[in-house]
């Protein structure tokens, strides 16, 4: 098939560091390329890729800190001049970008989709009701649930997908430690995390960054708890550096605070063959099953009390749980499917 | 007619400080009522007018503060949204938004036209050139010239206007100092303004403010030189200000450094019977004629050496002027007449 992916244009495709939504995309699209598909990716200018890349900026904008925020309106549609011009070309385009894009797609006259990565906050409600006859994917049940579920024309639930192959399982390593990995903020559960491990008196090492909007959460609630107390904080780390915390985790601690619609680091432990410790929030019942491959608590206390439970999960069946479930071919091979059913 | 008016987001219409645009719009929109059209105003939510207005913010963006710039561009597709909906109520659309506007507008299957009330920078000219076919306003002839004259489908040029009622002819005052009223930067040519002034041994008062991205030009160029050596800043000024500011004023200095597409400045200055120093750029020539409302030099040298002819300028003749070329009944006029022949 010929296909368009469309790219948001915050970060490179793959991301040099953060960026789930990148990540995913540059999965897809390499895999539909494997696959013998031919493949346009519409995306930042340093994006890496087998497929033919258009692009408008030489690099994410995130990473362009002399563009005026205001101007990345402008670039995101000079994006989608780019696609309209080749609209002809394409037997369907997948759009990854968001609200951002919907009013234009509506006008293609062509087979368009699109994921939703991000909740539908209410300033930007309205775009994706005056889109509902457009097809969209989410990507979990719960995120449906979550996002007007009666009035969106979803198609398809498709949960994003790891390289798993990437991820070994460690097996022979100590376990030392409980982790935390992600943005460190109140809707992650930081706070709560470090909780968690004093109440059971066990390490926590906690990774991640912290974005400006949640500079004074850390500096009030994270940063006088951090040093002290068996609580490290090892500030933000690179693939390599994740390898490594998950080698030696006894579980990911994943006290998440507001409703997860997926979460990518949940099923990069799975894959390590790291169980996980969570709160019965969003999606999380569709990553982890309860006692196979973590334990699901609707408290913090309930996760402490439970907490010995960690040590009967097998590091296999994590693994095995994680690919059967969460490895990117499965994710293609779903929206390879889906691309053919749009366009019968 | 039926006649929809899309306004820029950041200001409410009319702006309670600052927007040129904003202010046009309200003039326009106001005069088409009072002249028995029906018009409807999609615009900021705190925005006054006898035309049917509406919005999707509860004020203009600038005051916003607490919303993340990058979330703009939802409330300027919103409002395209609510446009696209009511579309077939009007006879013409008037696009003062911008590029931003561009790629919704195209799709429409009605009349439309755009005033570029800001130049084309690089980062948003694709979006023009990709509406090239749409129709468009110029605010000068030089905006025209300067801003792909050749690519773009002029309709028209129509020069900004002012309700030149709100502003006296001051013939009784004593005209006692020169004046720079605008945004304090190196485009609008505040440190010439300053130099011409000490030159000629004259007092100098500064109006209006300093934008964040000027600050630094603000810092080292121009703070130094206030207070001391006959200058004077005055800081931001209201409208009330800005009349008693004109009433005693010699001259306005206008030692532009770039092509200013319009100054409506220089226009107000003008109706309160103000003449005006200023460097020939831009549309300078098409606002100002040398030796009748003002001098016009090429060089700062230029308007040192010619600086006594002011004298000789009538009041009158600067303010008649302004009512013949920039008032706006003139330039509603023209607008009427416009929308007229684009829907024949």
């Amino acid at each position: 098939m010929r296909i368009a992916q469309l790219a948001p244009l915050a970060e490179s495709v793959p991301p040099h560091l953060y960026g789930g939504t990148e990540l995913v995309v540059s999965l897809l699209t390499e895999g539909l390329v494997e696959r013998g598909h031919e493949v346009t990716l519409f995306a930042s200018g340093d994006s890496v890729t087998q497929a033919e890349l258009v692009s408008v900026t030489k690099c994410g904008l995130r990473e362009q800190i002399s563009e005026p925020i205001r101007r990345w309106q402008a670039y995101d549609q000079r994006l989608l001049i780019e696609l309209e011009r080749r609209k002809n070309q394409f037997d369907i385009i997948h759009n990854h970008m968001g609200y951002q894009a919907l009013p234009f797609l509506r006008h293609f006259d062509c087979k368009i989709v699109s994921t939703n990565h991000n909740p539908i906050k209410k300033y930007c409600a309205d775009i994706y009701l005056h889109s509902r006859n457009l097809p969209f994917v989410a990507i979990s049940n719960a995120y449906k649930q979550l996002n007007y579920p009666d009035e969106l024309n979803y198609v398809a639930t498709i949960y994003n997908g790891i390289n798993t192959n990437l991820y070994p399982i460690y097996t022979d390593t100590t376990r030392e430690y409980l982790l935390f990995l992600g943005r460190l903020c109140e809707d992650k559960g930081t706070l709560a995390a470090i909780e968690i491990a004093q109440s059971l008196g066990i390490y926590l090492k906690i990774a991640g960054k912290v974005d400006e909007a949640d500079h004074r959460y850390f500096e009030e609630q994270i940063k006088p708890r951090i040093g002290t107390n068996n609580v490290q904080y090892v500030g933000e780390v690179n693939f390599d550096q994740k390898l490594d915390l998950y080698s030696k985790a006894i579980a990911l601690l994943a006290p998440v605070n507001f409703d997860e619609p997926f979460g990518l680091v949940l099923v990069e432990a799975l894959a390590t063959g790291t169980p996980i410790l969570a709160l019965d929030r969003g999606a999380i019942k569709e990553i982890v099953t309860d006692k196979e491959t973590g334990i699901i608590g609707k408290t913090k206390e309930d996760l402490i009390l439970r907490y010995q439970e960690i040590s009967r999960i097998s590091k296999h069946t994590c693994r095995e749980h994680a690919i059967k479930n969460f490895s990117h071919s499965n994710m293609i091979s779903q929206y390879e499917a889906l691309y053919k059913k749009l366009c019968l």
